[in-house]
């Protein structure tokens, strides 16, 4: 199964799949795609989907093996080694994510975080100067990037990433960053969410 | 047309959209889907869908008046007066939100954050003591608010917006949240679009 065929709402609510599932500490019963669906209130059509996603175990009637799901949902979430990521920007909102303790579940891990003022950061994980970006992200062989920088700076930013073998960023700056074909960009709008959210009520 | 029927993608891209039409700036010419997904480097079904769902004025062969796509997107997005919002936690995150200037081209702004150490925050909004919430929401008529609180603190916040008058809540904090029917609860999980992008690489 190809990973990244998954929706980000499904990838979305897999924890809470996983969540519910250990919680019952049940690894020889049963449940089927509609128990599931009632018990953590989400539509049935969904959670079958979503489950059928990751697992190709479920059986007519008697649904899925807790123990066998279970293990598929850790295995499709972490799948392996941590993903060793880096974040440049220690500012506000990357001390915010160098602090988030989300990212575990999902096998990812910041290692270490880069900024033009470095000494001035404190933070649980290092923060390094800029010029060490590079050398860096070659030796630990990191292919995730974040940019947590003011717009000005972060196509920059972005040049150095790619320059130091960077597959995938994920940018928090309000701008569009020019990649070549290979590198993906993802940007994060922290307003859509809330924007969304105004339309439902 | 109802606004909560589209979806966050579409949402998230409409600023793009009016980005590049106002840069045209050419508010008597027209523009096909297939046009302006050309130069965004979009899909062209995937626009075609974004603009149909906004404004009903393309038309076949001739494609959108500039002027009047702009304007629909434009109201789409905004609709009318900033919808007020009130942040309750005043960390890192909850400063980063206070200084992220993305709220305003949804019509979306921060009025107010709220923490049980109020002096102690230093922002361009006005931080008050926790306790002046309900105070507050209700003379300014406040509907929605963000949680960027502790998780072990969310599930207290949560009750006093929704005693304060709060319909729609958008929750940075790793928890569920137990709400009464007709108030809207939005997770936001910063570790999800990480661990999406992780995929496509």
């Amino acid at each position: 199964m190809n990973r990244a065929e998954v929706s980000r709402a499904t990838l979305g609510r897999v924890p809470m799949y996983l969540k519910y599932l250990k919680d019952k500490n049940d690894p020889g019963g049963n449940i089927s795609a509609t128990a599931l669906a009632k018990e953590l209130g989400l539509g049935d059509v969904q959670v079958r989907k979503d489950l059928a996603a990751v697992s190709g175990d479920g059986r007519p009637k008697t649904g899925y093996n807790i123990g066998r799901l279970t293990a598929a949902l850790e295995g499709f979430l972490v799948g392996g080694d941590k993903t060793k990521v880096v974040l440049v920007g220690a500012g506000k909102l990357g001390s915010a994510l160098l602090d988030y303790g989300g990212f575990d579940e999902y096998g990812l891990e910041i290692s270490a975080a880069f900024d033009i003022d470095a000494p001035a950061k404190k933070s649980v994980k290092p923060v390094y100067d800029i010029s060490e970006l590079e050398g860096f992200c070659r030796k630990e062989n990191i292919k995730i990037g974040i940019i947590a920088v003011p717009a000005s700076a972060a196509e920059n930013v972005c040049r150095r990433m790619i320059n130091a073998g960077i597959r995938g960023i994920l940018c928090f700056a309000p701008c569009r960053l020019e990649v070549p074909e290979g590198v993906s960009v993802k940007y994060e709008n922290m307003a859509l969410s809330l924007a969304h959210l105004s339309r439902t009520i």
